[in-house]
């Protein structure tokens, strides 16, 4: 059966503070067999760099699989597109997987949680036979965030909505939201709300050396957000950043 | 200025499995000069033990000085009856502090994450003079549920509500919500629900020893999930749990 995923572990490692990886991680990362890892894009190359980091801070010894992600195919519309991407990557990993010709818990390292907004649950989904999954919970940048802002998630006895920068932009703001809090905005979405009474608190590289934060009324904070972004994004050639937004009314309670 | 709190760090410690620790929380655990701890309650015994547990594996050398939690005065409508309790708890560790004549950084172990559904934030922002506070994220109830049961948080591009049993209760499933998380929710607020078309996961004393999951349709798991909580508290005394419903024709995505 070598060759063949029977254990695939999805091992949360944070935000790209190599200090967010829990006990757990560390430990998951010592006792894993393989590890699969993807090749850094010209983009990234800091966070690739990261994950290394993070395994030789872990003593890691188990061979290393590098794979390249394959590339989306930006003419299909949007559900298509990522389901054939997910297809694919599943296909990367069976086939690096069985020439490695190992057994024993194959491990993939997850920015952030592999829960929130990441595809590697559905991928290993995709896997056959269906392997035994593992999840080990990380550090979300919705933490880092309020963590680095030093700010409440929820006010009292609050909900909060976490959403896209595309459902934001697509239906505005949630219906009977108090605070909402956005990922996987590459677009700067809350240029479209309307900004009175709306607070914002942003961050990008959460937990890293290049971490930045703004925060403030959205009507006067828009803006410099927009541009501190462009300009952050221009010196690191990639950029990665999550807000919080918060009706004023409620930002005292 | 001995006995005065210039630096306090809320420090995120997970959900009772003393591996959620980060290699951030352990450093910060080990470099504060004064740790704050609630003694134990009758009922969370178990839960004090381990603060006191991740204290040890973190070779914490630091005094601890251990405080009675204030009991809330259960007349007073809600918000009035938190609001006064969060006072009494700032005095509490404003004297604390003060009676140890001791100075450097101040670190409180919190439960999860320090900015989701906990007070210390808040009671941190009465001392005065302020003290420069520091957040160290941890890992939440909400990604340790996701993690057990290795379920992602969220659909493919859709958003999640956060909320707590009581604004369950009062406003029912949040408008527009494909997946709902509830925390905070002692009287299984789901059985308030329509339960057609809803998929529940509930945990208790989630990354624990005496973890229990359970999950399926909400129309045939609702009773169930009722008695196992009710059975799990008996046996040990008190319970922690959260759960997340979602839309069936959403579980696939």
């Amino acid at each position: 059966m070598d060759g063949v995923v029977t254990d695939l572990w999805l091992i949360g490692i944070g935000t790209g503070n190599p200090r967010h990886a829990t006990l757990e991680a560390v430990q998951a990362i010592r006792n894993a067999a393989l590890i699969l890892l993807p090749r850094k894009g010209r983009d990234k190359a800091d966070l690739a760099d990261l994950r290394h980091t993070i395994l030789r801070n872990c003593d890691s010894t188990a061979p290393i699989i590098e794979f390249d992600m394959p590339v989306r195919d930006d003419t299909l519309p949007y559900l298509q597109r990522v389901t054939k991407w997910h297809d694919e990557i599943a296909t990367i990993w069976a086939t690096a997987i069985k020439q490695s010709g190992l057994s024993g818990p194959v491990a993939l390292l997850v920015w952030g949680d592999p829960g929130l907004y990441d595809s590697t649950l559905r991928i290993a989904a995709r896997l056959q036979p269906a392997p035994r999954v593992r999840v080990v919970p990380g550090i979300t940048a919705l933490q880092a965030l309020t963590a680095a802002h030093a700010i409440p998630f929820n006010t009292l006895n609050g909900a909060v909505t976490i959403t896209t920068g595309r459902r934001l932009r697509d239906h505005g703001w949630p219906k009977g939201a108090d605070t909402v809090a956005v990922m996987l905005d590459s677009q700067c979405s809350f240029r479209d709300l309307p900004p009175d009474g709306l607070h914002i608190w942003w961050g990008a590289f959460l937990g890293m050396p290049e971490q930045v934060l703004a925060a403030g009324p959205l009507a006067t904070f828009a803006q410099p957000i927009v541009d501190l972004r462009a300009t952050s994004r221009l010196r690191h050639g990639w950029i990665m950043d999550s807000y919080i937004l918060r009706r004023q009314d409620m930002t005292t309670a």
